[in-house]
């Protein structure tokens, strides 16, 4: 299986390249607006996982390039970006393409962290409306902090809720969260379902900011 | 130290009443529109603390009496309700009362439960606008499973936030809830932070929903 980050060189799709490179033997594609900056980052994560005796394919490239023949397509990109990544790559995406969204929009404000999503919706609905109809829209992985992820050392034990309207490529992507150690993939519905996944976010970094000792959150639901 | 919980007949308003009643020497007061009935409810939540070799202090009487003379009353009230009664009993609250709000404005759609609260900010907050000045609002308790606080015979292991403006309601507040035996009191900020708290409520209930063996779950922040 091909797995594409676009905005792979950042936060959170460092965490994600790293975890399925360690955990999995699916070929990541590293997706940036700038090419040589994704092939940098590639081979330090490459790197990364040398040291740990793996040999993973993961590779940087534009993320045009990225998005065309990948299986699966995570939009690690912060929000802001999120629609117009979406529209740069949308005539590169193959029918059939699952687009993952962890995307979360948070506005910063004197009373902490607030969800500030595009209108009524969650923003994992907006992007859907700006992918071609024949590439289905899951949401995930927006509850994992990406300092849990990216630190190989640390042992994770989060859940991830996964929602979406085509059952495959939901399961699909259930499938890919669960083959991350220490995750645990739950079904949060469909994709009108997401706003409540995405505010828990802002809830995490919250508790992270008012509590001593607890950095780097994630969920766990018993 | 006197405890009363208005609505005190409902689920939120029961479990809370047994776990008080359960974990420590606290006096509880349920209250209701309905005196009588919350007089029948106390006696039976006392009968079932007696099974289990407690004797606690359990009255039940109207709302207005309940909150008359509590220095705690939680507002264990559905959301359409939590407004008019907050009126319905201002009066009666002496200045320095706390009063929690566990209330979550949730709405089934056919996407699953949303968050629905009243205007832009969290059902706390709208509650804290109708509550006299010299009473303050912390949120707490939202995200607990009035299923999993019922039944005695389960063990809890459940994070609750907490929210507000005034730290030393907010300390009594957490204090309160860490007494429950498995229940980790955790600070989400001021007050304006309760949203994030609120929203969570509806994706407890969608997991649950679409998930074979979830069901009253509660959440863990790790």
């Amino acid at each position: 299986m091909e797995i594409a980050l676009l905005g792979g060189t950042g936060d959170i799709g460092k965490g994600l390249a790293l975890r399925w490179a360690l955990d999995t033997d699916h070929s990541i594609v590293i997706g940036s607006r700038e090419p040589e900056k994704a092939a940098e980052q590639a081979d330090r994560y490459a790197t990364l996982l040398a040291d740990r005796g793996r040999d993973p394919e993961i590779t940087g490239v534009g993320n045009g390039e990225a998005a065309a023949g990948a299986d699966v397509v995570v939009l690690s990109v912060p929000p802001e970006y999120a629609r117009s990544t979406v529209e740069a790559v949308a005539d590169r995406l193959e029918p059939g393409t699952t687009l993952v969204s962890p995307v979360v929009p948070m506005d910063r404000t004197a009373g902490g962290f607030q969800y500030d999503p595009p209108g009524t919706g969650s923003i994992a609905e907006a992007i859907a409306a700006a992918t071609p109809e024949d590439v289905p829209v899951v949401g995930a992985f927006q509850n994992l902090a990406a300092g849990a992820l990216s630190d190989l050392d640390n042992d994770l034990t989060a859940d991830v809720v996964v929602t979406g309207d085509d059952a495959e490529a939901k399961d699909l992507v259930r499938e890919l969260a669960d083959e991350i150690e220490g995750i645990r993939a739950l079904d949060g519905g469909p994709l009108a379902a997401t706003a409540v996944v995405e505010s828990l976010t802002p809830l995490l970094v919250n508790l992270a900011v008012n509590n001593d000792g607890m950095h780097d959150l994630g969920v766990r639901f018993q």
